[in-house]
Order: C-alpha cells, then structure tokens, then sequence
C-alpha cells in the first residue's frame, strides 16, 4: 500500500494543491531533521560554551517552522483538499498535516521561539544541577518551563485540561483518558506482583555479570558496537556514541543511537543500547521515498516506544536472545567465558529492591517511575504543585510506591533530562510504548513460524520483516488504534502485556499467580 | 570602539528600523551558522547513506535564508536607515545588510536550492571521484556547477566578467583587479626565486622528521591537541577531529578545528591543525554580543585566511615556534628527540621540488598551487574552457609552472573540495591571505617588544592581543582595505609578503637576491 500512495503521489491523480502542500510540508520537515541534527550535536558533540549560539539557532529553526507551517499556502492547500476526492493515504497526509497546522496556527510564533530558548537554556543548566546535586539552581529554569507550557497549552484550549493538551504533543491519536486506564491496568497488576515477588524465595542469579570484575567502558563500546550489528543495524545509515543520557535521533537515511557505561555492570549499556536500536529500526524502516512527508514520518512517542522496548525486553531481555549473544560478550570480556545463557537472562530480568533510577529500571518496577512522573507533571501542569515543592513529592512518592527514597535529587527528581526540554506529557507514552510492545510481540510469535529458534540462532530477518510490514512502512499513514489493529488484529489493550509479565515473572519467581 | 557600537545598538539612539533589520538578520546568520552545523557534521560525522536527507536539509535551510534576506521589511528597513543619521557602527551594518541583501535580491529562491542541492550531491561524488582516480564520474557535476554559477553570476549582473562575480561571493571588498595584480606581483617574485632555490646548493634538513620512522596516527593526533593547548585554543569553545579536507567551521561560542594525518611525516598534520587554529581563533575573536549581526562576522576569506597564515607561516614555521614546541613533539615522538630547532626550521621550510599538493605545499610553491587553479576556474566559468578539458589543462600547467606533472587526478584535480561545493573564486583568497598576512605580522612585530622571544617562550599572549585588538573584534566594520591600513598604518599590498620570503628564504637557501 505504501507504494501505492507513493505512485499516486507523483502520478497526476495527485491534486495539484497537494502537490503545494507537500512542497511546504517538506520544508518544515527538513527544519525539524536540521533541529534533530543541532540537537544530537549539542548532546553529543558540542563544547560546553557553544549554548548561547545553539539556543538562537534552534530558536530559529523552530519560530521558521512554525512560520511555515500556519502559512496561508498551507491553510487554502488543506481547506481545498478536505473538500477533494483522494486516495486513503493522500487523505492521511492532508490529516496529518491539518492537526499539525490547526495545532501551531493556535500558537504564537513568539511563544515557540521562547520555549526553545528556554530549553536551550535549561539543558545546561539541568546538566550542572544534577552533577552538583543542586536542585535549586535549576528552579527558575523548571518554572519557566512550567509556565510556558501552561501558556501554550492555554493558547491550544483554553477550557480543556492544560495536561492533556500537552499530552496530545507526544501521543496525539490516543486520547490521555485511555493512556490513564492503561497506566491504572499497569500499576494495578504490578504493585501485588512486585509484593510478591519480593517475598519470593527465588534465587535468581542476579549477579551473573557484576560479581566478575570491573568492564572497561572502551571494551564495552566494542560490545555494543558488536550487538548492534548481530542486530541488522545498518551502519551505512548510522552511528553510535556516547551522550550523558542515551538517545536516538535522525531519518530514515541517518538514524544515529548513543548509550553510556557502568564499569561494574555491562548489561546497562547493552540493553540500552538495544533499546535506542527499536528506536532507531523504527526510523530506518520508514520509507525513503516518503521522507520528510507525513507518510514517511513515525506514528509518534507511543508507537516509537513499543519499538524499543519490543527490542529491549521482548527480544534483548529473552533468554533466546542469550544463547546467541553470550560467546560475543565472552570474546570482549572473558571473564564472562562460564555464564550461562540462564543466568544471564536471570540477571537481566531480576526485579530490583533498591533501584533508584527509571533507564536502569527492570520492566516491571519501571512502570512506577513513569507512574510518579507522570503524577508530578500533572500536577505541576493544573497548578496543583509548586516547582519548588517538586523535590519532597518525588522522594515521598518513592517511598510510598517502591518503598525506597532517595537521599540526593541526583538520583531524584534531577536524574531525566525531560523536563529540562520542558517536555511535559512525555513520560506516560513509555509505559505505553511498553503495553504496545507486547501485544505486537504476541502477533509476531503468532504470524512466524519459530520466532523463539530465529532469535535463539542470532536471525533477525524474520522480526525485522515483520515490524516493517506491520509497522514500520506506514509512516503516519494510520493513527495509533489502527495501526496497532491493523499489526495484530485487535485494539490497543494492556491485556498483552498483563499476560506476558505474569507468565514471565510468575515462571522466574515462582509465584502462585501464574 | 566595538564595545561603544555595542551600547549604540542597545540604547534608545539605536533607530526602530535598526533594531527590525537585525531581527531578520539574526535570523538569516543563524540559519547560516545552523547550515555550517549540518555541513561540519556531514564532512566529520554523517554516515554515507545520510546524504539524501541533509542535501534537502541544507537546501531549506539556504532558501530560507535567501527569503529572509530579500524580504520586503529587510529592503524597507534598509530604505529608511539609509537616509537616518547612523554611528559609524550602525551605517557599517546596515552597508553590510544591504550589499547582501542586494546580492540575494538579484538570484531566485530557486537557482540557491538548486546550487546547494547540487553541493550536496557533488560532495560524495567527489569523494568516491577522488578515492577512485575517477574524474569522469564528477564530471556531471562539476558541469552543473559550472553551469549554475554562471546562471548565479548573470542574475546579478550580466554585463560584468561572471568571473569577477563570483569572487565577490568569497571577497566582496577588493575589486578582482587588485586580487589579480597580488597574484601577478607573487608570481613574477616567486618564479625567479624558486628557480634560483632549484639551483641552490644549499642543504637543508629536509628528512629531521621523516627519517625516524612512522608516527601513529593517533599519536600525532594527542600532539595536535598538544599544539593547539599550547598556542591558547579554548577547549571549552572548539574541538578538534579528523576530516579528509581540513577545515575549521564555527561561531565565537564554538569554533571547531579538524585535521588529518600522514603517518611517516607528522609535520603536515601539525603545521594544518596551526593554521586551523588560526582561523578558529579569528572566529572566537569576534565579539560574543554582536553574534548573528555584521559586527560580529568575520571580514570574509582573504581576511579568515589572513589569520590562518599568520599562525602557520609566521609563527608555526618560524624557528622560534620549534624552540618552544620541539619538547613536546619529543615526548610524543621519543624518536624526534635529537631534532634541532634549526633543523625543525629548515625541514618546515624546504621548498619541495616535487609537491603536487597544494595543503601539502611549501610558503613559495604555494601560490602557484593557487595561480594553476584560479586561471582554470576563470577559464572554465567565462565558458573558455569545457570541464572534461580539465585535467589535461590542470596538468600541462603544473609541468608548466612547477616542472611536475600529476599521474593521477586523484593528486590532480581531484585533490581539492572547492569546486566539489560549487565554489569558483575561492582560490585566489589564499594567496591573499599570505599577503596579508606578512603584512600584519611585520605591524604585530613592530608593535611588540620581542614578539619572537616571546614566541620563542612559547608565550603567545601578546599577539593574540594585538590581533584582537586590531582584527578580530572589528567584525566586518571596515572593508578589508580599511581593516588593513588600520591595523598596519599602510594600504594592503604584497609588498610585506616580498620582503618577508626574500629575506627568510634568501638567508636558508643562501640566494643572491638578499
């Protein structure tokens, strides 16, 4: 189908007035790939001085694109087309880009500008605040996030909940009440679940790997370098680095991943890395031909998500995965020579009692960090918390859901780099990504013949062809429900993913639920 | 003065208009140093594949600019300051705004798309040209090219010599004639005195580095970082990395260096990271509060190259510099532990009998590297010369003039990136850089006590002062003619440069002509 609406684009069918929209559409699409690139570069390349100049740059970048984007050209282009015969995936681009349109039209451009400004400002700022512990350096940049994205949100819509008009940025075909229920599924099913687990007497081998001497960060760079290749990524179309928090960004011909390290630890790295492959396959999987056009853009932050946590937990955390990757592990590190494709996959999925921090999360804890953010951002979008405040909640809610608190913002309220993008509404798509990730994994075992054998044997080719018919060449052609009902033949549920943890988790720890 | 012109423009005196015209102007410099970004970031860190993608990307970008710049507020605002009272300062960038804004005026959006599509395009072909000694593969698009930017130089004026408009493109303040006498004067003294030097007897360590064996690449590349801290580059503003064709790209925030290496000679390497530095520290000179306005943007190409020149010849290859920097080269480099300055001297100093490279070139052969290329671009953009007729052209000169001849095209004309963007009038910059330079360093000489002790101490404090004080911080405030009577106290000639070689070069090869 996708070539389909590829033909009928260049064909004549196409109306002329898409052929303008699309004209200016491509421009606004290329100024956010050249911010994408501006921004990996400030994570990743940057010297520390350059801010000032960045910060003006992508504040021109972003004011430009809005300019464009509420254009009259673009206005008539849409209001002729809505009233036009066109083929589904003509008509899909000409939605997407009508909410986007109405969306930014509703804005000032003086606003955008200073929301990128602000961020700009905010992420060197959250940078030394988190090295020096100091919360309170980064207050005013917080609050000025705060109050910009209430502004915004208010420019939107003024009567309807600032909350989820923000949430409408990241995820803007799924309304926030079905993310709340799904999120409420999660913790009801998790919270009991991890009572019980850890009153579990299973002895999991949960220190396979960090029982066995320090791991260089250069060697495991080699090794993440290694599981992205074992993995089918295409280094013609990418590159890994480092960056303080990892990340993924770029196109279909350019999809970058950076990781970090722990010294003591290797699998951190690695299933981040992982992780930023789901991502970055995602990317690579969209349709050159379609750059820079709705149907060769991602069906946003939810659906990006389930790509990386398919990868992440469906794949690198099975034990499937293990018995194909262990002898490359062992060959950077020989220390690891004698663990056994079981202890690794027990040590990758251990269910941890003092974790502190949501990247290094195991997948059923991790729903309760993006719990508590998700809460603290709600709250401090409707005016129900003070920034200042946001410290005491943080540390009170970890108490109360995982029962541990931290002792330094550092590992707190400072540790994600979020809310310094002033990105508000964003946290919630992970656990989203996550509930998606296993309904879509549960139709792939169900549509290959011998998935469990491919992954076991290091073959990817079966996954990978099936994320990118189901998923991947669609672009924004469907709109997330589809799209998830189109992959695997039912709604959008957390039904998938409530089973797959109980099977998963009730077998390693041997709980009665199962 | 710069620091008067900064108050002028923030003060009430500062006309409405001044303060509309630098908003839009803001905006086109930063689109300008967000294109310098994506174009860093292609030649250091892009992946192969990711060409399609930034070609449109950078294509945007130059199209926007060019809107902005000749959009009606620009012209009006200009109309009307045009006839205010203005500061020197102000009537300086409003001349600046204006010649630009006149320039893009005369060119459709289009023709600009087009030519920055066609870089894009021509870059990786040139690589893979150049890899494969395959000049019938580039030929396409040095055609195009050609092409466009005689389209380019008769949309501006097509009565003048399209030539002598493009150089303007690089050195809009000195007319081509002057350009052409400079080169004229270098060649009609440089001739002679490498006939003279062929003929010498004189005998030079030539080999003090590459008789020691090789130098790995990675070692060289700490020395080059080793150099660059020594000479006072501001890490947290720059960075340094390898890239096939150095260059050095950036803002007063971030001004970024690359370099490359030859493993059996580490001479190259070093000397080209020293004149990297030199264009990086006249970009970091230029004042942190005019960024993104003519008062803070370099004085164009001749004037950049004068900077960079400066530090390669005057200080990198003088004896001085050696006595200062050998220890470090020795700890690096145990090997190079016996070498003397004197011998360090003369081997950065031997003018090479059988050099096809231009970046590898020696003070005096150099310009004729550059005379071969300008009369082959005027030719070919007068349409007195076909593309395909190039190298045999390019290689019956280099006999001609230098008594040499290329075997391949790859160390041809294949060896340089210039005409690979696009950019014909380029070339003869670097000799006026030369020129310049020799000029402005016998004024720093003059003007400080024991500026060569000083060097020799590996002090570099004072020059980097007088250059600051007399070059960089100016900005684009004067015309190059101005900017070199008030930093020297005379008019810009060659006559500095001759007396300059004459003299070193007449003392190391031992000529009559001292």
């Amino acid at each position: 189908m996708a070539t389909d609406a590829s033909e009928a684009e260049r064909s004549e069918e196409a109306p002329d007035a898409y052929r303008r929209l699309l004209e200016e559409y491509r421009r606004v699409a290329n100024l956010k790939a050249a911010s994408g690139v501006l921004s990996w570069d400030q994570q990743v390349m940057m010297p520390e001085a350059g801010t000032p100049a960045r910060s003006q740059q992508l504040s021109t970048l972003s004011g430009l694109s809005h300019e464009l984007l509420t254009d009259d050209a673009v206005a008539e282009a849409l209001d002729e087309l809505e009233s036009a015969e066109l083929t589904p995936e003509l008509s899909a681009s000409v939605r997407e880009i009508r909410r986007k349109h109405d969306r930014a039209a509703a804005v000032p451009r003086s606003l955008i500008e200073e929301m990128s400004t602000a961020s700009s400002e905010a992420l060197p700022a959250w940078e030394a605040a988190k090295a020096d512990d100091d919360f309170e350096s980064f207050v005013p940049h917080l609050e000025t996030h705060v109050e910009l994205s209430r502004e915004y949100a208010e420019q939107i819509d003024p009567d309807r909940d600032p909350y989820a008009v923000l949430f409408e940025e990241f995820e803007p075909c799924l309304p926030l009440e079905r993310a709340e229920s799904i999120l409420a599924t999660l913790k009801e099913t998790l919270v009991p679940m991890i009572e019980e687990i850890r009153a579990s007497e299973a002895d999991l081998a949960t220190d396979a790997f960090t029982s066995l001497g320090e791991y260089p960060a250069d060697t495991q760079e080699e090794l993440c370098r290694d599981v992205l290749t074992a993995l089918g990524y295409p280094w013609e179309r990418g590159r890994l680095d480092t960056a303080p928090h990892p990340f993924s960004s770029g196109t279909t011909f350019d999809a970058r991943v950076t990781t970090r390290f722990d010294e003591s630890d290797p699998l951190g790295s690695l299933l981040s890395t992982v992780h930023e492959f789901g991502h970055a396959t995602y990317t690579l999987g969209l349709p050159d031909d379609h750059y820079a056009t709705p149907l060769g853009e991602d069906r946003d932050l939810s659906v990006h998500e389930s790509q990386s946590r398919l990868w992440e937990n469906h794949v690198g955390r099975s034990q499937a995965f293990w018995e194909s990757f262990l002898p490359t592990v062992a060959e950077q590190f020989p220390q690891a020579s004698d663990v056994t494709p079981r202890e690794a996959y027990e040590a990758a999925n251990q269910v941890y009692e003092n974790n502190l921090i949501r990247v290094e999360a195991d997948e059923l804890t991790y729903h309760l960090h993006v719990v508590i953010r998700y809460e603290i951002e709600r709250d401090l979008i409707r005016g129900d918390l003070d920034v200042a405040e946001v410290p005491d909640v943080w540390n009170d809610k970890y108490e109360q859901y995982l029962g541990i608190r931290p002792e330094t913002d550092t590992e707190g309220c400072l540790q994600d780099i979020h809310w310094a993008h002033g990105n508000f509404g964003y946290f919630p798509t992970y656990s989203l990504g996550s509930a998606m990730a296993a309904q879509l994994y549960a139709a792939a075992e169900a549509d290959i013949d011998g998935l469990e054998s491919s992954v076991a044997a290091g073959e990817f080719d079966a996954l990978h062809g099936w994320l990118t018919e189901n998923v991947h060449r669609h672009g924004a052609r469907y709109e997330t429900d589809d799209l998830v009902e189109h992959a695997t033949g039912s709604p959008f549920t957390a039904d998938a993913f409530v089973d797959y943890v109980t099977e998963k988790y009730g077998a390693l720890y041997d709980l009665d639920t199962v």
